[in-house]
């Protein structure tokens, strides 16, 4: 299946010379949705993974479905007080300024292998990030799996320790 | 599987005298996960269901998997901003003031039958507005399944035309 086909590109969104990558017409097809996650649950397999964890709100659509099929669970990562027991967080730079992280402190035990799923791997700054808590949690960041990577952004040169699946590229 | 050993309580979040029911300890156990989305696959099974909708963020983590596994579409409710293309939207009632939901105007077609999942039912608010917007799209609401009710907030008598599946009751 050409998932390419199921993007629809926004332009000038969120801002003017954006052109935005909306994967809600992959996730609102039964068929090319079942087909990513497919993918995705498919790299899962070959890395031992214990664990999945996803950045709100896209990682979720995408990271939830893969834990399920694998029979594994989910842990969230998410803005600042949205989480409602002990956490620990991490900033990152934003083009302008910066933004913060945060996982639940018991969501990750160490030495938990874990598979990093989101959306979009832009400049990487959010995925960073969500290593970053991982790692501090004592979890092993076993790959790291994107249905679109925006290779033009370079993204990988922020995760060069890390196994990078990309389901789409642009 | 008794789904209630696997939520946390959390009291005085988010804010002094409420008991936040925090599912993420549900989420991160492969086994407690894979149960409470089998049993609203289940319910799901009986109605006939087209696709899925979920208000965003714990709406994803439950209603993705749902559509995973019962190979259907799954289509985002969010907040104002967050869709990129053409959306409807609904206003509702808060405690104090008013919120908004939106949902892409061609998310849902004239006539699908739509399963609205959420992690919880407390006032009914959100999944009202939920509703709605389907309604106003042309969809019709076969159920709205939820993780959680909180029956002493009455939000059931929101939806009172819903047929209505909740997997653990307070």
């Amino acid at each position: 299946m050409d998932l390419k086909k199921y993007v629809t590109t926004v332009d000038d969104y969120p801002k003017p010379g954006v052109s935005f990558k909306d994967i809600t017409t992959i996730m609102d097809n039964g068929e090319a949705y079942k087909y990513a996650t497919d993918q995705i649950v498919e790299y899962a397999k070959g890395l031992d993974v214990d664990i999945i964890v996803g950045p709100e709100a896209r990682g979720f659509i995408i990271g939830c479905p893969v834990a399920y099929a694998l029979e594994i669970g989910f842990a969230p990562v998410r803005k600042p007080g949205k989480l409602p027991r002990e956490t620990i967080s991490v900033f990152y730079d934003l083009e302008y300024g910066q933004d913060e992280l945060t996982i639940h402190k018991d969501a990750i035990k160490p030495g938990q292998r874990v598979l990093v799923v989101d959306d979009l791997l832009a400049t990487g700054g959010t995925v960073g990030a969500t290593v970053e808590l991982i790692e501090k949690l004592g979890g092993v960041v076993a790959g790291c799996a994107f249905l679109i990577e925006l290779s033009y952004l370079n993204g990988r040169e922020k995760l060069t320790n890390e196994n990078i699946k990309a389901l789409i590229t642009y």
